[in-house]
């Protein structure tokens, strides 16, 4: 392990920012933003070594990259813009700064792309790897699980099941594909998340489409009607359905992390959305 | 382990929370919270088995407390009052409904002290146990460890050294006395942190006296004069020299945890405050 010193130089400067509002960055007991008119939206995450990655097959790189993904993920999905994240982080034995830049890298990196910065957080010995990231951000008008309609059009941001056909790929052995890059770093399409703001309801799917579903009928009260002919025709189906087989459905309808959005809207389809189904009254 | 629908309603029980800011709370995406018209404040803490408990030496709800209690003295040294509280945790297997409900109780019990509501988090496995929080506060004027000014009195909210001493307790076979406790479950003052408000420098102790005051005085660009008779006639220290001999110094300048507050200050000094040493332009 580095010395706490070393560590703190390391990471100031990756995690440097220039931010108007930000009134205490990282080195005190706390960080201090300035206050906003706009209402706060928070969401944490953590990454467990075993459970969430395997460090033969993910780099700190992707590992710090693809936390922090389903983490801005999490805020977009409540309709919100995020703006900083606290990293906490409990580093096994082999952690020296190099490998803590590494995984810095990858956590600044996937921040950079929404415009994010790192305030703060907390450093730890641990014998498994384990992170945890808060995010925090701005939001207007939270959209909720709860807010779905009867009449809604269902639509996602885009195919889910990549990311679990790539770990599928990794556990038989193959150590490189597009899935498997899609399951090692998700490419999260925030810039779609923005154009989902008019919706109804809103999710990530972290647990596959169907628990998404489940969560936002329930909570909306409503039934969900699901059209697969329009599952099978979105971009990237046939593909998957020709390596994947008899499987297809666990992938895209259970499989989770690729952090696509799920939501429910009554306005009209942002372009490269799918529509996929309706909402419908619950039946008695 | 229990399932994911069972740990929700335990969870969303023991947490429940009326507060009409809190516009989003447990079960969405995200949380989100009213806009205020004060500063945000923010800071995260890990604690990881065998590092910073041990189950046979710890109860789970000391634990939660525990960690909530170092996490909330973070905000109260910036000045800040806390108001929520993000938990993520990594279980072990041993962990049904009963223990996550000890756990949740724990931290329930700290964050009350204090009003501080749980709005988020995350759970997951893992083979230690792994405990992440992030307190959100308010603040006005933020106290940062850069204000120290020359003339400044050094101040703290009691004496460190109990937890540590504790600790060695513990360590020697020891298995209950008063120092045990407050290694177990330190007692903040938070009611002294918040008479502390005036003053231009603040510090949690939870590295150790000489540490923290290392840290004031490196980023105020001042130095700092301790008095060693002000801190041997300072109430616990008899009793505590009594027991520890030699080690005295050790605990009382190293000795962190106890979640003590040091600060500088030109105004008067609060009642409660314990005087330690005066600030010093830097020597040449």
């Amino acid at each position: 392990m580095a010395s706490e010193a070393e560590l703190i130089a390391a990471l100031s400067k990756i995690f440097s920012v220039v931010d108007s509002n930000l009134i205490v960055g990282i080195g005190d007991d706390g960080a201090v933003i300035k206050a906003s008119t706009q209402n706060l939206v928070a969401a944490s995450d953590m990454a467990v070594e075993g459970i969430h990655f395997k460090r033969e097959w993910s780099g700190l790189h992707d590992i710090g990259g693809k936390l922090v993904a389903a983490n801005l993920a999490d805020i977009y999905a409540m309709g919100g813009d995020p703006k900083y994240l606290l990293v906490s982080a409990g580093l096994t034995k082999d952690f020296g700064i190099s490998e803590i830049e590494e995984l810095a890298r990858g956590i600044k990196c996937e921040a950079d792309l929404v415009g994010a910065a790192i305030i703060g957080g907390d450093i730890s010995s641990a014998e498994q790897l384990v992170i945890s990231i808060t995010a925090l951000g701005e939001v207007k008008n939270p959209i909720r699980r709860s807010g779905a309609k009867v009449g809604d059009t269902v639509i996602i941001s885009g195919l889910p099941g990549k990311s679990a056909y790539g770990l599928r790929q990794l556990q038989s052995g193959i150590s490189d594909s597009s899935y498997i890059r899609a399951h090692l770093r998700p490419e999260v399409n925030y810039q779609l998340a923005i154009e989902f703001r008019g919706v109804n309801a809103m999710c990530d799917i972290s647990d596959g489409l169907i628990s998404e579903l489940n969560h936002i009928s329930s909570s909306s009260q409503v039934g969900i009607e699901l059209d697969i002919e329009l599952l099978k025709a979105a971009s990237g189906f046939a593909e998957l359905v020709e390596l994947a087989g008899v499987d297809i459905w666990e992938l895209v309808l259970a499989g989770g992390e690729d952090h696509i959005f799920v939501a429910t809207t009554s306005a009209e389809i942002p372009a490269g959305a799918i529509s996929i189904g309706r909402v419908l009254q619950v039946q008695a």
